[in-house]
């Protein structure tokens, strides 16, 4: 059973009641960010009970030791972690003395959340009776700007019920936090100093190795009903905190509150030595703002971005909630402003996996911020793997590759690899196929050549280098093999000629062939800067080319299928629907033999394959892989669902289609798969919108056009989207009679409808 | 370049000159051990130097917390650590003052250790001249006694050469110790009470969690020359030792010593209230018979192990000390006489590894115990395995398996697994077949069934239930296959269908089937006990005559040999003799992905199969397999030149053979794989016994007959061995002429020499 307790609600994730076994789950799926930070939903007052403490800031991370259980050659010595930093949106409340505290007052009442995901704020509110008999009702609301970025609010407001209290508000901002996930318990952070000037406090602290400088910051304005007050300020330091109290008595029914402003600078932005100064001057600049003022610039910034990004679907509210849950958290996490950033697995909502970089960027994340956002956004996504390019030949070169090869970190934060099982760090090379293909898929929906010449063609070259030391020749076979590697499918390891790799590094080194004559014949220049850099001669052309031309695919002549490896149809053939389902996950459930040996597909391998290279097979191929592999998909990777969702609709099963639709865009509000504690799927989000655009919309990219299949799920009313294609914006809307193409831009647009040429002029309406 | 600083020597480990690079190889080369404690060869007085102080006590362990980078389902919790102890051998010595220390002085000369393998002590001199311009000659020798397995005794003396000097002793014990192993740099001994008694001093400590009680403790007694001197004794202790010095004023070549008396007293062996008291008396027990006659005693239990299981080469000093070395490590780790311990990889010399017993104890040891023992030390390795069956049952459910099956761990100290590689401890499952292989080699040498009704039966239908389900229907081949194991050849892993783990897999079962039908047949009473426990019903029984008769076994047409695994002819097949010499060893050298995709081979695959089943193949098939195989094999495993060296003397290389006999004889004193420092490889030197008397002598069970095909090494003028063969001792001896068959019980024996029926009459030399 999924968890069902948040509450359908087409802009809003809304929780009722109070559930202290709840806590951790809601803290993953109402946290905040605004791409410079981002913060669990912690409480802002004390709480004794179980919780995940957490607040991240972009692009600062720690490189943890590596810790195994055994040493293999070519481990990284780090693991670059994404660092948990100083705290700042504490307030400790106490009433008449007594600590709020939601795990132990006596009574708790209307217990309520939401993450407003139209204007961009979080709020909580609740009434607690506490055991010194005081009785409150809390309101309280936070965001973290996307207009001061680095500036968070706060406003908490406390009404006293049944009495007058004596409360007090302790605004504190703390450095003694630890990663959850340390690997030897160590300090990360180095506190260099915390002080107080009037009603401001900082804290001065560098993280430990990377030498990151922040400074975190707070400042106060306390309020009687609506009147500012000037109340007597009580500061109080510890090792590693700062805190300012705040003290009155309140009237039964008066509103006592504090406007708390906070946030972080950081030596990312700003000269290491100006830290202190630039965040005295952005508090000031924050609270003349006030939480009001900042509070309306954060729903007109949530209502630029949601013009161009949302999704509207008529006549199913939980398919609409999980949609713009899916667009609000990815833009949460990444804006596409800060070329030194990517888009990390769990964004700003917890900790698991580090790094913030996986091949999910390039195979999942790209095609949503190319078609929501300018595509200068994607062309930054492509240009940080081309500043990695000489630690993708260094990690090449530690696993024995040479002359140039490289091979791109399965997980990073600066190029470098940071992950260390040896069958995913050394084996999961597939990697570099994703990063190949979003150059192509960038031109491809672009339009946009430059980038070839100017950057991607080297990271092409070095990429196909690897694939061509890579691959091994079988005089048994014949043809080149790629051996001891692990796909897509994570639940199989170690496993030879599997199909999506040996796919992808053939069509890897054809493409880089094929842009190679291209930048030679038409950008002399670009060429020959890049031949003098990568010094390929003629016969490495043609190695390659004897590479890629006979590649070995291992295929089923009795199933007609291509195999995921060559070993897969020695397993036991028994389909998920056969397996009984208290054997489920099985990556809780079983040992990790068991599952290598099962034929369970954690996500999509060889789809994966049909799904980039869809042009390659006919929809009858497509039908035929799709039913012999996905009745053996567990679907335990976040990143499944979306992709069979996508070739579901394209083969017209909108039923199914639908149903991996409701588990993509779902996952973590229902918490299919029983982690959600841990922080969200943040990089699968993208694959949730593809499911509705590329799936339902069936929107491709053909010879330089727009197309679409349109199609829509049964229960549902209508849905749209738009989407930026070449500096023009389209909007789609599909509902139960047909699809209808919008152009919001100032030429007409040509694009294909179900096959057929369709121009869409400015502000007309094309019906289909 | 192998090392080669030990001095050649028929009966001792000679180092002459002092490098302090050499410290820690040699403090494992010297290490001493007496099957109860077991000690690295680390100086009495205190060295700067670099160094691995170790002293380690039989059946004392630590289950020290799991580290992995990424847990899996099924991982134990716990490394049970060979576990450092506290220390006993420490005198401090003071020359006026100055601190006696080899890594200090300004002068040290004529250095010389030696390990006399025949009368089993270690002894140390040198010369050294310390800053203050004192010349001291030092002569320490120590033991730890065979007879008081309990005791060690060391006699330490200093002799002022150019003046006349101050020297005081501090001889100390000290439970300060760590492992260097450790995974969490935990503190593993809990220190209850540091006590002196007038001369003696103890140390009460228990290990965490396992609860280990122990006393540590120590005498010393003073000479001048030869005389007792009764010297004022100051005491000291510290938090983790107690120390007692005593000073004396030296005249110039007067001869001032200590013998100190030390050891372990165990809660395995007393009860734990009592361990103080006896450690009382067996001290006065030890100074009472003093230093001489323990060594008197030393010598001659030595010669009574000698006796028997020795192996004299004339002609060849190096080959000669090699084997004598490798007998003696054998015989100080383990002697067959306590039922709880087994033979740990490192013995008494390191920590590395982990863990008491591997399948090594099957595969290797047995044969050498057998042979040079009574055959009830076999008997009780065998046992160890039984009393252990319910948690090698629990292990296998642990990984999805029912109804009995069990999988004996990889690495364990009390029956629990131990080990946390995933492509080890879950799939490196064949050492389920050596433990059932070593049922039947013991029934197959000593004749003594009664093990099998008694206790083995269980043990094989544990395993059997075990391969029965392991093993999986392949509607491809249309056979039952092993998917996802590693081999005996760890430079593979989660490869299926490995021939050697099938073949056991085959063998196992249909062994268990047959001895199921023999018991029944033969021992009704064991036979309804043993099925009253089991529940075996006549379709279980079925079905795994089913999965035996049509086991796969992949091979080769082409080549004409079983293949190593499914994929093995899809390897870029390049011999050993064309990689470059300076990628070797390439467990040092490569990352682990390119040593998996390479053929290259860590130890015996295949060809331990046919070690194991021998009479299963012809001649011909063995020399086609090994003539394939070994050119991949690296032998960068300690258990691989054994098996190659007795193949290749079957097949009448004897060059080869000789060579490999070196290499496994020499192993560590030569530092084949460069890392002696850390300890020595005690499994694989019983290995080295049967290179020779299966190698060379040719030895085999034929129809319960000894059965020799002798051949001897070019160089060596001849070669001798003692085996205890069903209460009868034969002595083999041969020489360039023939071989000499002699026994040395009261019945006639009869034996089969070069195929031959030869009955060798008691005090009679037969020669053929």
């Amino acid at each position: 059973m999924n968890q069902d307790y948040i509450i359908p609600n087409e802009w809003s994730i809304i929780e009722e009641g109070f559930d202290a076994k709840r806590v951790k789950s809601s803290e993953s799926l109402f946290s905040i960010g605004n791409g410079a930070m981002g913060q669990r939903a912690n409480f802002e007052e004390y709480y004794s009970g179980d919780t995940f403490q957490g607040s991240y800031i972009a692009g600062v991370y720690y490189p943890d030791k590596t810790k195994v259980g055994w040493w293999k050659n070519g481990y990284p010595e780090y693991f670059a972690k994404v660092l948990n930093a100083p705290s700042w949106i504490g307030i400790n409340v106490k009433i008449d003395g007594e600590q709020l505290d939601l795990h132990t007052c006596v009574r708790l009442e209307s217990f309520r959340r939401e993450l407003n995901m139209k204007e961009g704020w979080l709020s909580r509110s609740f009434k607690a009776t506490l055991k010194n008999g005081a009785e409150v009702q809390v309101n309280a609301k936070r965001f973290l700007s996307l207009t001061h970025d680095e500036v968070g609010a706060i406003s908490y407001a406390i009404t006293p019920l049944n009495r007058a209290a004596k409360i007090q508000f302790t605004p504190y901002i703390d450095g003694g936090i630890k990663n959850q996930d340390s690997n030897w318990d160590d300090q990360f952070w180095d506190i260099q100093s915390i002080q107080e000037h009037g009603e401001q406090a900082f804290l001065l602290a560098k993280t430990m190795k990377t030498n990151f400088h922040t400074c975190t910051f707070m400042q106060s304005q306390l309020f009687s009903n609506e009147d500012l007050l000037d109340l007597k300020a009580s500061v109080e330091q510890t090792e590693t905190s700062a805190s300012i109290s705040y003290e009155k008595q309140v009237e039964k029914d008066e509103i006592f509150s504090i406007h708390k402003y906070g946030g972080y600078i950081v030596d990312r932005n700003h000269d290491k030595d100006q830290l202190l100064p630039v965040a005295q001057s952005v508090l000031k600049n924050a609270t003349d703002i006030g939480f009001d003022t900042l509070l309306n610039l954060q729903e007109e910034a949530w209502a630029h971005i949601w013009e161009m990004a949302d999704i509207e679907i008529k006549g199913d509210v939980k398919a609409q909630q999980g949609i713009r849950f899916n667009i609000f958290q990815l833009n949460q996490t990444y804006l596409g402003t800060d070329p030194q950033l990517n888009i990390g697995p769990k964004g700003f909502t917890g900790e698991k996996y580090g790094g913030s970089t996986y091949w999910d960027t390039e195979a999942y994340c790209i095609p949503f911020y190319m078609a929501t956002k300018d595509q200068n956004v994607a062309k930054r996504l492509l240009e940080y793997r081309y500043r990695h390019l000489d630690r993708a030949i260094e990690n090449a070169e530690k696993l024995g590759f040479s002359n140039g090869a490289a091979l791109y970190p399965m997980v990073t934060m600066n190029g470098e690899e940071c992950h260390n099982e040896w069958e995913i760090t050394f084996e999961e090379i597939h990697r570099n196929g994703a990063i190949a293909f979003a150059i192509y898929n960038y031109y491809r929906y672009t339009g946009d050549y430059s980038y070839i010449p100017e950057k991607g063609l080297e990271v092409l070259i070095g990429i196909a280098r690897f694939w061509h030391q890579r691959a091994t020749y079988s005089t048994q076979k014949n043809k080149y093999v790629i051996l001891g590697v692990t796909g897509p499918n994570e639940y199989e390891n170690n496993i030879n000629n599997n199909w999506y790799t040996n796919y992808s590094a053939q069509w890897c080194i054809k493409y880089a062939l094929e842009n190679i004559a291209k930048v030679q014949r038409e950008y002399d220049t670009d060429y020959h800067r890049i031949m003098n850099k990568v010094r390929l001669s003629k016969a490495e052309l043609e190695q390659w080319k004897e590479v890629a031309e006979n590649m070995f695919f291992p295929y089923s002549e009795e199933h007609q299928v291509y195999l995921q490896q060559d070993g897969f149809l020695d397993k036991e053939l028994i389909t998920v629907a056969d397996l009984d389902p208290s054997q489920r996950p099985i990556n809780q459930k079983w040992s990790w033999d068991r599952i290598l040996r099962s034929p369970y597909i954690k996500q999509a391998d060889v789809l994966q394959g049909f799904y980039f290279f869809e042009d390659h097979f006919s929809e009858e191929e497509l039908k035929r892989h799709f039913d012999f592999y996905e009745p053996f998909t567990v679907h335990e990777s976040s990143l499944s669902p979306c992709v069979h969702s996508i070739q579901a609709a394209r083969l017209g099963r909108m039923e199914q289609a639908y149903t991996f639709y409701l588990r993509t865009s779902r996952l973590d509000l229902d918490d299919y798969n029983k982690e959600v504690d841990e922080g969200l799927h943040i990089t699968s989000m993208a694959g949730t919108w593809m499911s509705i655009v590329e799936g339902f919309g069936g929107m491709r990219i053909k010879d330089g056009l727009l197309s679409f299949r349109p199609q829509i799920p049964k229960g549902w009313e209508a849905y749209s989207f738009k989407v930026n294609f070449r500096g023009q914006i389209l909007k789609v809307t599909v509902d139960q009679n047909g699809a209808h193409f919008e152009s919001a831009g100032e030429k007409e647009l040509q694009l294909l409808a179900n096959g057929k040429i369709v121009t869409v002029t400015p502000n007309n309406l094309v019906t289909i």
